[in-house]
């Protein structure tokens, strides 16, 4: 199973960072996906993105603020043009927010804005194009991004049972608990679309140096995103309603 | 270990429900902690908390709404009055909001408000009492409800782990992801406050009769209380960080 086999992806949040190298290692594979969506909040102040599509055509930039209905309504009307009777195989919700607060920083608003847009979105997101997903599924069979999938892009700082000794020396309550209750989403999701042969699963990408991990992060993006789709061009149905991190290894909850 | 070694229990929503139950308990069990204090949002509503403040002198009433941080402020001032020197042993987080709501009926509004009540509330009590939770657990060794302890009443329904096959057919996105994400708030807390020597851990009260559980439940609010509260008096340094059911059996997240 390879990328080529995947005829549209979707990306969110790939203004910058790993959403933005997702679309550059995806457009330059020479069996990329003939449909590459790369949506943003903001597509023309990222003049990265702008270069992409220049140098590569077929990759469409499309508006999509995941904390707007009425932008992933709009967006949803475009995409569906793009696609056509394709529908989308491959759904990558990656946009996120992060702030490190321990105990005594952490405010409810953080609490409340971080869980909206790292795990409310992802849902909505993947309930407004599930008829698109729906419309991909039902022309293939088995399951993986040749047919249609959910990838929600999580964080080991969402692992309950990782948030422990050394490991939990990270303080970060609104992330974390965003994490964890955007990996129950993926499992809801999971259960919930397995039988229209839509695969879900969460997926950590590493610790990697973009805006959000900075600078001491080990891994580059290009590391951490060579690493993802080599993942996702893997994918079975032994992985649906799993969590695996970007060398393919399962992660507890 | 017994609950006769506690000096003082606070249980958030006891109106009714579970948490009046752990108050009637708690007050009529022969070696009862001195201190019991039943909260509620509107506790002059609630005749069956009134009547039992009657008939059980000690058990202390106090206005508390978990959404309002002036409200949590204000029980904070009457609780430290209450307990005064001997700080508070025992803050047991047991309100909560609940809709069953499947992928179709599920909104942003229904997630977020659930997240609020479930997750978020359960951190800011606890940060609000946390001075009086150190000054019990400064004049106690070892750990468990003699010392200090934070008991997040939460769900199997939040168990990531759980939610799949069979017991994944009961759909609500917004009550699982709220526990989940409550299970990870147990968890951080657990890292954060367990040097103070304050214990801190999620329970399930298993699947109860009441206006949440509705009447198909299996257990009694007097089983799944009585099973708690042994499961409370016996907790350790080796619970700290867990996640237990009302039998005292390990959950796994
Ligand atoms: N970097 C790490 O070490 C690491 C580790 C674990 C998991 N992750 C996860 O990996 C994903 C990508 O992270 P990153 O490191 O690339 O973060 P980043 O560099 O901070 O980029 C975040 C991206 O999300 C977008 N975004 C935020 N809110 C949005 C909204 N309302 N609508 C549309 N887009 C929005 C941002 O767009 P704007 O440019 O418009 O702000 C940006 O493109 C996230 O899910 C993150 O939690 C990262
Ligand atoms: N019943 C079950 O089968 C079951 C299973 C697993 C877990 N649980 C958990 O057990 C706990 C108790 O549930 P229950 O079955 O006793 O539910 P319940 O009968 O619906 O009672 C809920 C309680 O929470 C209170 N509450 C809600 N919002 C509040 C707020 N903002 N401020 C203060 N109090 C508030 C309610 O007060 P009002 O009277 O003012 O509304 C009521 O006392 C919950 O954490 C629930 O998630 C229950």
């Amino acid at each position: 199973m390879s990328v080529s086999l995947c005829k549209s992806v979707l990306i969110t949040g790939s203004s910058r960072g790993i959403g933005l190298q997702l679309v550059k290692e995806l457009a330059k594979s020479s069996n990329r996906p003939p449909t590459i969506i790369a949506t943003a909040r903001n597509p023309t102040s990222s003049t990265d993105l702008q270069e992409l599509s220049k140098t590569y055509p077929g990759v469409h930039i499309v508006t999509l603020d995941v904390e707007s209905q009425q932008s992933i309504s709009s967006a949803l009307e475009e995409v569906q043009s793009i696609v056509g009777n394709n529908g989308l195989n491959c759904l990558i919700n990656n946009a996120a927010i992060g702030f490190s607060m321990d105990i005594n920083a952490i405010t409810p608003e953080a609490m409340m804005k971080t869980f909206q847009v790292n795990s409310v979105t992802p849902l909505f997101v993947t309930k407004a194009f599930l008829p698109l997903l729906q419309t991909a599924a039902a022309q293939s069979t088995g399951m993986g991004i040749h047919r249609a999938a959910v990838i929600n892009i999580s964080s080991i700082l969402g692992s309950i049972t990782c948030n422990w000794g050394e490991a939990a020396n990270l303080k970060s309550y609104a992330y974390r608990t965003s994490k964890a209750a955007l990996n129950m989403v993926t499992r809801c999701l999971a259960a919930d679309l397995g039988s229209d042969g839509i695969l879900c699963m969460s997926l950590h990408p590493g610790w990697v140096k973009t805006d959000m991990g900075g600078p001491q992060a080990p891994l580059t993006v290009e590391e951490s995103v060579s690493g993802m789709l080599s993942v996702l061009s893997h994918l079975t149905d032994k992985d649906h309603g799993g969590f695996k991190d970007y060398r393919g290894d399962n992660l507890p909850w």
